[in-house]
């Protein structure tokens, strides 16, 4: 397949850290080129043991290090719009974490622009697309042989959430994994949300609104329902039930080692996101790198970036009003 | 425990032919002594081959025949106020099936007719209580050891609907029984109703409205939610994950041999209640039947069914308002 | 189905008094008629509350008492083949725990005690057939859909082992369980046992050779290995895998609440037979009621019980030996 | 890590092919440098669309190519010693797949060569090493909290057997995975093998027997058997079950997606060893390639190969005499 593809890391915290290790050690095809980070030690640290990278504190100075051939965004969400942007000038292809940009105008924007280039750059970094049971789940519902999609019941849990942490978060951070998700299982808009509180639980921070209940409706009747819980205590779970008009199909149970003992038969389960997900992480960005390689974009694009932040914005409404909230989208520029 | 405990089976349809083969040939210390149908052919019928038992088409007749010592009615619900108000003026024990009475106001007639006795008579025939998952279940949510139950998720599938079903009794016929549950788990009232319709499966009957998601809010502030879907074609699946704050548990789950074959590992789905809730049903007989012997009233009541009543009376007014609709319930007498 | 069936119980240890609470108050259709053993006090204790019951120390004294109609022999095995033969006297039906008599030679007098009545009068306490799971499992097998049956993986644990337990208990009285059912899922006669010996558990009494491996021949070349354990310390599982010839099926593994907390997702697993096995005994005296009130005797017979002597015989010499010893049957009498 | 690692692949066949498409498309930090086949239109289309590669036909020659600094040699077992012995003439690392040598003295032929270089130079393809959930038991019985291991019941099943495969393939190609993963597990070697055989299924090639159940022991008296099963018609199943002295695990159960539909609820089953072990291949060249770009050799040795020919050689003979054989293991030269 030719050359190493050069790749300049934006951001080196703790998701793009991880991504730097991943070009070095786990993806073939690629190396890292450059790396940047406001705290330029932070940068030096993420970068040692590599060689032919440079450092930079200035992100737009990265594009343009030599061996750059493709960009890798990591930053936090609010440096996202600028980074692209300088990346579609440039005609640099980039993988961007999500969210692709927190407000969905901004996010629009981005749409425009790419829209505007007239061929696709980005790929927006909906990770669970490349997750092993997801990807089964999809050509399962795909297939048709379940008939038509009618529910998908979800559950997404972590053990605790970080100091900074925020109730909105939980719809716009962690739902928006769910948003996606279900965009893409059932290959339909979501035109609704509504978000329920439950009575919080004792162990959440106080004043965080932890549990939520969210629902989604599909532009074709379809009702997603997800349950969020970032303080529960036990474990990362992620879970999703399609429901459909001939039978369902379930996906994230605990796939691990039964030890039995004097306690009961048991299972591991998953403590982070980091282990649950490091297969499709890994699936990602490799097939991010062949198809740059390759002269390719594919994944989930601006337009799913874009369409998350609308839902989830939706639903930051919803949770401080009570009630259902419409989701209003753009007009989606035609493909070309 | 002395001599066995006659009791007349008023109703001989599928459910009170059902009880009178359970008391004759399952359960230990009862014997059927009375059977009581309007059609007079169908009650001969389900009495076949029994000693000593009289048939009668007057269900009042049934009560007051030779040896009859309680009551077990299984009789259609419109049936059933005249039927305990009648028991309740012999002092009859009485086991009465679901629904104690259809309308609530009727049913708080049935309240106000016990309190006014002084004691308890009926037992309501909510045999989830006694289905050894949900006792599980409950036993755990009571010990305390996974802390405040926040949210139940649960599952009731039916592989088809009978002719006569109609939306509304996806509300007041199969989610009543996780009205009920959900009361008995949580140790709370249920203070809200919000029935919300996904796209109906192509394969419902014309015009009925399935599936059916149904949420219901306690009065401590736990959110239940409940996917009722009544031609599901794949079977009866009946489940319950309780999500507390330091932990969840769920049941339900498929429980069987599993089969690998050259089509995967495949365990059978029941495609019935009566071979879900067989253990369930006998259990219950038994603890009426060995109550009452001790003359003793157990299990849940007649309040049990008013609220019931009361709940899923407000979830088919959901049902066709499509928004929220609080449930109104009438004080407690107090237990004397 | 007419009066109750009156039963004598022999034995009133552990297992009599378990049979004497079931035959009272789980079971329909029968009643105890009179109780021996040798210890009056326990006799009198395991009927107190019972009414019409007499209690006895002599076990054929028992046989005589009034209303006596059919027996159940709970007592200890070398007690046994003169039960046996003093119901086949009197032509009571009976129904024997197993072991039906310990040695080989004396349970063959009683296959020809039988045979020369020229009717069934005796059914012997396999209670594994009544097993719902063991049930699913055999309706498998003969259905055919499988093919032939070419291995049966078995596991036998206990959590514990009582002080008499010897190390030729593991063979005869533990996996005697599974000689049966080996016999009776396959429809073969065993024809050989090799007892092998892992390293023993340092949680086992000194010198309690724990755990076994033992495989049975059976005569159409079947290979059944067990592994039995009973100083597991971590409960009581009895799992059976057929592997045919176009699948397997797997029976016994937990069906219980999964209960996920911080330590992980866990299912609760049985401590005692009479847990797991609870639901196989109930249905196997209820079946032993209903056939006799129907004058009917059915379920594993005496040339069962024979059979599984002779094999656990033939697997005690092997135990000592080490080496494989065929099994050597006795013509079966022909069934009449 | 610096420059790419370049390996010269010996054998284009099946595993070869795939290996070259693994260096070149999932391991990060390697690149095919030489690729060797007698069949040279073989060697040429496994290395298509490669840069920077040289085909050979001879496998010395692929050795010497340019840019070769290490070797994985995925020919037929019988090229096997030549090729070992010609990299540890040239100082080059290898990674050799398994079997070593099919042959025990030429096994301990390369042991000897390798232990006169004073150092390592071999890796061996015991993939099983590598998988996730051996890595999780292997973790788990070496923390100690189960006890001692007392026995590892294994189950080793495929959909059907190439056309070639013999009887004695069933335990030296098919079982010799259980075999190093049993001595990997316990930590000790295995003494004596016995190899039973039940009736053999209709479904397998005339003449072949297939399954077999083999005893494996080892030297301080754990017990391990193994059903292997290569035409079983169902799927690629390879389970584990270590039971010690406190505790048991389980490893090897389907972890797929469950699809509930009239049928049952169902889950997949692996067809084939790629997809059941594409991890473990995966993890075990990029740790290879990782320790062998550090300087290091790691992983499963020369000694380990030698053990698993020679008990392998010893259940042949196991199969053919019908009885114990004990395995004679050389003395093992001293690490240095």
């Amino acid at each position: 397949m030719g050359g190493l593809l050069g790749v300049a890391v934006l951001g080196a915290g703790h998701m793009g850290a991880d991504h730097i290790r991943r070009l070095d050690q786990v993806v073939s095809g690629a190396r890292v080129a450059a790396v940047a980070d406001p705290d330029i030690e932070r940068a030096k640290q993420a970068a040692a043991g590599l060689t032919g990278v440079t450092v930079h504190t200035d992100h737009l100075a990265a594009l343009d290090a030599p061996g750059v051939a493709a960009v890798l965004v990591a930053s936090p969400g609010p440096a996202h719009e600028e980074a692209l942007l300088a990346c579609f000038a440039r005609g640099l292809p980039v993988l961007c974490e999500k969210p692709m940009v927190p407000d969905s105008a901004g996010a629009l924007r981005i749409v425009e622009a790419e829209a505007a280039l007239g061929r696709r750059l980005a790929q927006i970094g909906f990770m669970r697309r490349y997750d092993a049971e997801y990807r089964r789940l999809k050509a399962l519902l795909d297939a048709g042989r379940l008939g038509r999609p009618l529910m998908l019941h979800c559950t997404h849990r972590n053990v605790s959430s970080p100091d900074h942490f925020t109730s909105a978060m939980l719809v716009n951070s962690s739902v928006s994994h769910e948003i996606d998700a279900a965009r893409w299982l059932l290959g339909q808009e979501l035109t609704a949300v509504t978000v329920l509180r439950p009575t919080p639980s004792s162990d959440a921070p106080e004043g965080l609104i932890d549990p939520q209940f969210v629902l989604l409706e599909s532009e074709r009747g379809a009702l997603v329902d997800v349950e969020v819980f970032v303080n529960s205590g036990f474990g990362y779970q992620v879970r999703c039930e399609a429901v459909c008009e001939k039978g369902s199909a379930r996906i994230g149970d605990e796939h691990t080692m039964v030890v039995t003992t004097g306690g009961g038969a048991a299972q591991e389960v998953a403590q982070d996101y980091l282990v649950r997900f490091a297969g499709a992480y890994d699936r990602e960005v490799q097939a991010w790198v062949d198809a740059t390689r390759r002269g390719e974009v594919t994944g989930p694009g601006v337009w799913d970036g874009y369409a998350a932040s609308a839902v989830a914005e939706a639903g930051v409404r919803s949770l401080h009003t009570g009630g259902r909230v419409a989701v209003d989208l753009a007009p989606r520029p035609r493909p070309r």
